[in-house]
C-alpha cells in the first residue's frame, strides 16, 4: 500500500467525505474532500497490525494508561524532537479539541479571555466561546511571503482579564514553523501578561524537507513554569477518529489541577486508541511518516505549481503541515463567488479562511493529505474554474 | 471460539490481570481474577469482523454518532427491552462512569446531595466524592434471600440538598432485578424530593433464565420528564476498555443541558468504539448474548453449589449481571481474615464488599464472567481455603 493506491472513503463514516455533500453541496459522486484535517491513505502498517492483533485475541475490556505507552510517547519526543519528556508529565485526553477545552475550564472562569493569534485553526475560537470565555484575537501580520508576530498590537488588545494564550506550533492554516526567536518572544508575552501558555503542537511531525522544527519546551525552557503543552499521533498517523491525544505539563502545580479534573469527569482513554499511539511511535512508525512526508512534500510541490500557474490566486510556502493556505485576494473576486467557483464549478470542499478569524477572508485552506491524483485532478478543476483569469 | 475456550490474559494490557498483583497481591502467575467487570471471552464475532473491516480500510479520520449508528441503539433497545427510543434522545459519552460524573456536572453543584442505595457499585459514591458533592446513603434492607428498599428510612436521610439519585438497575453487585413497583417506588421518591434520576441500566442484558427486566422507562413512563437512562455495550459484549456508552435523555431541556455540556467540552466518542456498537447491537450480537448467558447461567449454577457447600458461606441468587454477591459473615470471620484467605490460600482476586458502601462488610463480589474451567478451579480452591468450616 502506497500513499497513492486508490482508495473510496466514501460510506466508511468519513466526516470528511460523508458530510461533504451536506455541508458543502459538494457531491460526493464527483466531488474532492479537501477541507477536515484527516488523511485519505490508511495510517502505517504498525498501527494496523497492533489493530489486527487487538482483534485477534478479541477482548475489549479495561485498559489504562500502561507503562509501555508512556514510554512510546518519551520515545518518540526524544527521537523525532530531540525533546526529554519524563513519563509523568504525560496526560492523555480525548484528543486535542478536548484538551483545549480542558484547558479553559481548568484555568479561567466565563467571562475571562483567552488569547489567540489569527488566523488561526478555526476550533480555538469556537471552544473559547463555547466556553463562554472572550476571544482576544491578535492579528498575525504579513511579511514577504509568510505571517509575522506584532505583539506590541497584541499588547494593546489585552484588558487584563485574560488567562490563556492558546499558540498553534506548527501553525494551522499558514503552515508556518516558528523560529526559536519567535516562541522566546512569545513566551515572553504569556509570562508578562500572567497567561498560561497552551501549545498546540500537533502538527509538529509533518516538516517539509529543509525545514526544522523546534518544541516550544526547547526554545524556551523556563516557560515550563506556566505551559501546556499539546501533542498527538492522531494527524501524523491519521489516527483522529480515535479521539486520544497527550498533555504533556512539567509543571506539578499545573499537572495536579488537570490530573484532578480527568478524575472528576472520570476520563480514562480508548484501550485502542492507547494501542495504536503505542505502535505508532516506534522506529517503523518514524520510518512510514518519512515516507508520509516525501509523498506531502510531492503534493505540496504539484499543487503551488498550479496555484502559481493562475494569475491572481498564491500559496503560502508550506513549511510544516499538510494544509496549503491559498489566498484569492488577487482574483478580485469575493468568498460567495470563489466559493461558488470551488463548490459549484471545480466540485471541490475546502475550508474557508474566515472561519479562521481575522486575516482569512479571500483565503480558502486546501487539505493536501490525499493520493497524487487527487491532487492533480484538483489541480486540474482550479485551472479550470479560474481559466478566465489567464 | 466459545466461551471456554481458553485465554491468556496477562500481558495483554488488561486491567483485570494486568494490575492484578499490584492492587491485591495475588500473583498473575496462578492467580484467578474475579475482580473488575470485564469477562475473560472474546466478544461477538459481528463486532470483532466490524474492528477487522476497520483495519481493513486502514484509515481511522473523523467520524461521527451517524444515523445507522443511533438507529442500531434504538433498535437494540426495541427487540431486547421492547423500548421505544427516539434517536434523538440518544447521546454517546465516553462510558458510563464518565456518563454519571457529567451528570453530577450538569445537574448539581459542590456541596449538594446525590441519593444511592447500598451497597452498590462502589463508583457511585467515588465520583459523588470526587466531585466535591455529598454521598447521601440509603441502605438497602435484606429481605429473605435478597434486597428490598426502605423508602421511609430513605427519606428521614434526606436534608434538602439533594439534587440527584444515582439508581442501579439491575443491580451491582446484588444481581437483584427490580420489580415494576419497585421501580415505581423509586420514581415516586425521586419526583416527591424534586431529584433527577439517573438510573443506570448498564446490566440491564444479561439476564439469567427465568428472571425478566423492565426499564425504568416502560414502568414509569412519567419519570422521563425528570431521568437520564443509562445504557451501554460494554458490559453485555465486552468492550469496556473503548469507553463508549449512551444517555437516553427522553425531555428535550434536560437533554440541551447534557448536549452543551459535551459540547463545551469538545466531547466527541471514539470512530472504533461506535463502530462496535453499531456491530454489536445487531441480530448476530443478540444470538451471541443469548449464548453468553446461558453460559453464564452455568457458571453461576456451578459456582453457587460450591459456595453453599461450604458452611457459613451465602450467595445471593443472581437474577441478573455476571457478579456473584458472597455473604462470609456466618463464617465468623472478620474482612482482614476473609481476604488473607482469599488471596494468599486461594489467590483469587475478588471486589472486597466495604467497598459498595453501607452494608458491605464481610461480603466479597466474584466476577463469574471467564472460562468455566476457571470457575470449577475458584470453587476448588475456596473450599480448600475454608475447609476448616466443614
Ligand atoms: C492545531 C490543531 N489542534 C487541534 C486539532 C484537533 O485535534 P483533535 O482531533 O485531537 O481534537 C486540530 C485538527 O485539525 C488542529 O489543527
Ligand atoms: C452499574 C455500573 N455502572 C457503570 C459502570 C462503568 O461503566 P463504564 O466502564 O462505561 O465507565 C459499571 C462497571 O462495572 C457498573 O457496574
Amino acid at each position: 500500500m502506497t500513499f497513492n493506491d486508490p482508495i473510496d472513503r466514501r460510506g466508511t463514516r468519513s466526516s470528511k467525505w460523508d458530510k461533504m455533500e451536506a455541508l458543502f453541496g459538494v457531491s460526493a459522486v464527483d466531488g474532492l474532500a479537501m477541507w477536515t484535517a484527516d488523511s485519505d491513505y490508511p495510517t502505517a502498517p504498525c498501527v494496523i497490525e497492533a489493530l489486527r492483533q487487538a482483534a485477534d485475541l478479541g477482548v475489549f475490556g479495561y485498559s489504562w494508561e500502561y507503562p509501555e505507552y508512556l514510554a512510546a510517547v518519551k520515545w518518540w519526543m526524544r527521537n523525532r524532537h530531540g525533546w526529554d519528556v519524563d513519563t509523568d508529565w504525560i496526560l492523555t485526553s480525548q484528543g486535542l479539541g478536548n484538551a483545549i477545552a480542558l484547558c479553559l475550564d481548568v484555568w479561567s472562569k466565563p467571562g475571562d479571555g483567552a488569547v489567540i493569534f489569527t488566523p488561526v485553526y478555526h476550533e480555538f475560537a469556537a471552544k473559547i466561546k463555547k466556553t463562554g470565555r472572550e476571544v482576544v484575537e491578535c492579528p498575525l501580520v504579513r511579511e514577504g511571503d509568510t505571517y509575522a508576530l506584532d505583539l506590541d498590537d497584541a499588547q494593546s488588545r489585552l484588558s487584563g482579564t485574560e488567562k490563556l494564550l492558546i499558540w498553534c506550533s506548527p501553525q494551522n492554516p499558514s503552515g508556518r514553523i516558528w523560529t526559536g526567536d519567535e516562541l522566546r518572544a512569545v513566551a515572553g508575552f504569556a509570562a508578562r501578561n500572567g497567561l498560561i501558555l497552551i501549545s498546540d503542537e500537533i502538527h509538529h511531525d509533518l516538516i517539509m524537507p529543509g525545514n526544522s522544527f523546534v518544541p516550544m519546551d526547547i526554545a524556551s525552557p523556563g516557560t515550563r513554569a506556566n505551559a501546556v503543552y499539546l501533542t498527538a499521533a492522531s494527524k501524523t498517523f491519521n489516527i483522529a477518529g480515535q479521539r486520544t491525544g497527550n498533555m504533556i505539563i512539567p509543571d506539578a502545580d499545573l499537572r495536579a489541577a488537570m490530573r484532578k479534573r480527568l478524575s472528576t469527569l472520570d476520563y480514562a482513554p480508548s484501550a485502542l486508541g492507547v494501542r495504536m499511539i503505542e505502535a505508532a511511535y516506534s522506529p517503523e512508525g518514524a520510518d512510514w511518516v518519512d515516507g508520509q512526508i516525501r509523498h506531502l512534500d510531492g503534493n505540496r510541490r504539484l499543487f503551488d505549481d498550479a496555484i502559481a500557474s493562475i494569475p491572481g490566486l498564491w500559496s503560502m510556502p508550506l513549511q510544516a503541515t499538510y494544509l496549503a493556505w491559498v489566498d484569492f485576494s488577487g482574483a478580485g473576486m469575493d468568498d460567495p463567488e470563489i466559493e461558488k467557483r470551488l463548490r459549484v464549478d471545480a466540485r471541490i470542499a475546502t475550508s474557508p479562511g474566515v472561519g479562521f478569524g481575522t486575516g482569512g477572508r479571500q483565503f480558502q485552506r486546501f487539505n493536501l493529505a490525499t493520493q497524487r491524483y487527487r491532487v492533480e485532478e484538483a489541480c486540474n478543476r482550479l485551472r479550470e474554474a479560474f481559466s478566465d483569469l489567464q
